[in-house]
């Protein structure tokens, strides 16, 4: 087989066989296709695009090039959950122990953030002494002891899907939805849970813009992970603003806690509730989902959610003090308030613009190297449909380095407040159970 | 800048500016810009396309990529013919001597042959001792003298190109107007000339199929010598069959020779006379071409083209007694005949299959390394509405290496014969002198 033979046959719109693809895959892991034959590949992908048995090929192909992660020593059915990733998306952090506590096995592999999305990796690692590297025998022992374990993903799960991703990211062959769908899927596929539930955000935090492109991503990984014979949902969720009141790292860790007790804000609530019904169902624990979000809401009650994280903090080395006592976190230096300049409804927020302000101050990444600063962020004390007076506090910026003017304007301006009454959105826009 | 940005901007249609394609070339060429950023881009052209003003702005930065002849110590007004090659093409040996015996300056740097279509350099070099390798000096002080010199290109002609034409041969990239166009016309505008003729073929034989895509082609690089301030035009030529009877390199040669002498095959000469017209006008030595026909075919009568070729084979270093007597000229082992296994009239006949066997036979090289057999190649004795009886010879093959079965059917079976009459079509199908 000859690399440009299969560039040609896409470029003049030709679907490519299974065989076709996994030699492709390999043979550019191992370094037999330079990355001038597989950028031209891609880009050609760009405007001709894949169909629905290319991309699972695809997928399978870059899951086989790496370690598939063996999790049936682990008992019961294993359910994940994947975000797309958005702007105070704390959602593992309280999903995990939420549906842990009932005793459906979670099995999780998480990454870090880059730009204004932050990662849960990060977020857990404002815990002390938390570790995430973990090997793959004591993730399995843990995940049978405490039914949770969110641990750093193996270097070697997907090697393929890294290197294409580097590649793409040079390139501009990023943003179609087949090698967005296969590169999300080879990683959750060889991360080896029966069931993942994917929460594809959409909105100007998100990645997909419109609902209808999340959706089109959704089933496009549905189809993925039904050929491949994984139970696989989807929520679409709204990311038109940040999730919850938290952005950054210890402050996102504290939400959580509170929503494990019964305080949280009122959307991370409802999406933590839905979902984790959904993944109830995906383990057949239960039948429907009004049954799922009772008997979550009961664990949120009796405090076993909340225990859930607890045993995984400890099992990975956190220490639990400050789980137990969170004004044991590191708070920054100050709190400054960003007020409203005028009186009447949120129209809309720029959930994007909020994510780079936190980024900004220390609590993203803005290069791989980047340092990350556990206590900084913002509390978002205003959402959208709220009524505000001129000079409610809109924003507290958690900071250690002051506000500049720069960021103190992206803050106000990333608010439109009008006077007519504006409704609120639901959290979640859709659920999608199948494809076919 | 930055390379990725201008990715993005091809991919989604936009126009590059002339600021960002030269500094793209320059980039490119000193290696600052990896291949596989390059494939990317040119494969996004191939599907958004250049428009006129980039097509030109990519062919000025591939010239100033390298040394650019200075030809501005030569007497007159210097004209340049390229073909875009097809099989049997010794067009160049006909025309440089005929248009340089009437006194116009043939400056001309051609190339090697690749696959099917010959090179003009591997032809020359049949005749013992002929030099192609010529330092600038010495190539301006020829002309000024024989007004006729043929040589290599030199390596610093037009660098980028090399380097683009390289990449795009392993990416799938070839197969696009702008980017044949700006490659062809970097390397003519380079050489220096002040006018050049180009010799557009179509037909199974040529680069572009149909007559239609050898216009546009034609058309494109008109336009970008328009807009470079040389007198630029076009001849569309048939490449449905091979040009003239000789196909390999000293029997190429030798009918060149025969033409000077008014013995060519009909259509050659035809191309030649109509061509060189051309090619007078643009020199200003004619004022049309009825008047520049005559006077070529005057300089053929009177023996004066011919003293042209000698005159320049000499100066080259080459045996012209060659020349004067081409039973010298080394000959194949064999001819072997190949008859026709009916009676009837030429309907069809596969130039490119022709072209191919010539190179098998060791005519032609299918690798950039391999080495040719100077006296090998087909004589066609029959072409395009040529009447037919069953036993009459098609083609005779001149072989050191005998004839295999494979070889011998591709050559029958690339004549259709037909029991109609069929009607001649014209060696030239149209001429461009203007686009705008």
């Amino acid at each position: 087989m000859r690399m440009i033979d299969l560039i040609h046959k896409k470029r003049i719109g030709e679907t490519l066989s299974k065989e076709e693809i996994e030699w492709m895959i390999a043979a550019y892991t191992n370094e037999e296709i330079p990355d001038y034959q597989m950028s031209a590949f891609l880009m050609a992908v760009m405007f001709q695009g894949m169909n629905k048995e290319e991309t699972s090929y695809l997928t399978l192909a870059m899951v086989n090039s790496g370690d598939v992660i063996d999790l049936s020593l682990i008992n019961g059915i294993t359910v994940d959950k994947h975000s797309t990733g958005g702007v105070g998306d704390k959602t593992s952090l309280v999903l995990g122990p939420l549906v842990a506590s009932v005793g459906v096995p979670v099995a999780k592999m998480s990454g870090r953030g880059l730009g204004h999305t932050g990662g849960t990796l990060d977020k857990l690692e404002s815990i002390p002494g938390l570790r995430i590297n973990i090997d793959n025998d004591a993730f399995i022992r843990q995940v049978n002891e405490t039914k949770l374990a969110i641990i750093g993903q193996t270097l070697s799960l997907a090697p393929a899907d890294k290197k294409l991703y580097a590649l793409r990211d040079v390139t501009d062959t990023i943003a179609t939805i087949p090698l967005i769908a296969s590169s999300i899927m080879s990683k959750k596929i060889a991360s080896g849970s029966d069931c993942i539930l994917l929460d594809v955000k959409y909105g100007d935090g998100a990645f997909m813009e419109t609902k209808e492109q999340a959706e089109a991503l959704a089933k496009a990984m549905i189809e993925i992970g039904q050929s491949l014979h994984k139970d696989t949902r989807a929520i679409i969720s709204n990311m038109n603003q940040p999730l919850g009141k938290a952005i950054g790292n210890n402050l996102e860790v504290k939400e959580a806690i509170a929503t494990l007790h019964g305080q949280g804000p009122e959307d991370l609530v409802d999406l933590c509730l839905q979902a984790g019904a959904i993944m109830l169902m995906q383990a057949k624990k239960v039948s429907n989902k009004e049954e799922g979000m009772k008997l979550l809401q009961l664990q949120i009650e009796n405090g076993k959610a909340f225990d859930s994280l607890c045993a995984m903090v400890k099992a990975q080395g956190g220490d639990i003090a400050y789980l137990k006592d969170p004004s044991l976190f590191e708070t920054s230096k100050e709190i400054i308030k960003v007020v409203s300049p005028k009186t009447g409804y949120i129209k809309n927020m720029n959930a994007l613009d909020l994510g780079i302000v936190s980024m900004k101050l220390g609590g993203g990444r803005e290069t791989k190297d980047s340092i990350i600063d556990m206590s900084v962020g913002l509390i978002v004390e205003k959402k959208l449909g709220d009524y505000v007076r001129e000079g409610d506090v809109l924003v507290k910026v958690h900071t250690n380095t002051g506000l500049s003017t720069e960021l103190k304007e992206m803050i106000a301006d990333s608010y439109l407040i009008i006077d007519q009454k504006v409704e609120k959105e639901p959290v979640i826009a859709k659920e999608i159970h199948n494809v076919f």
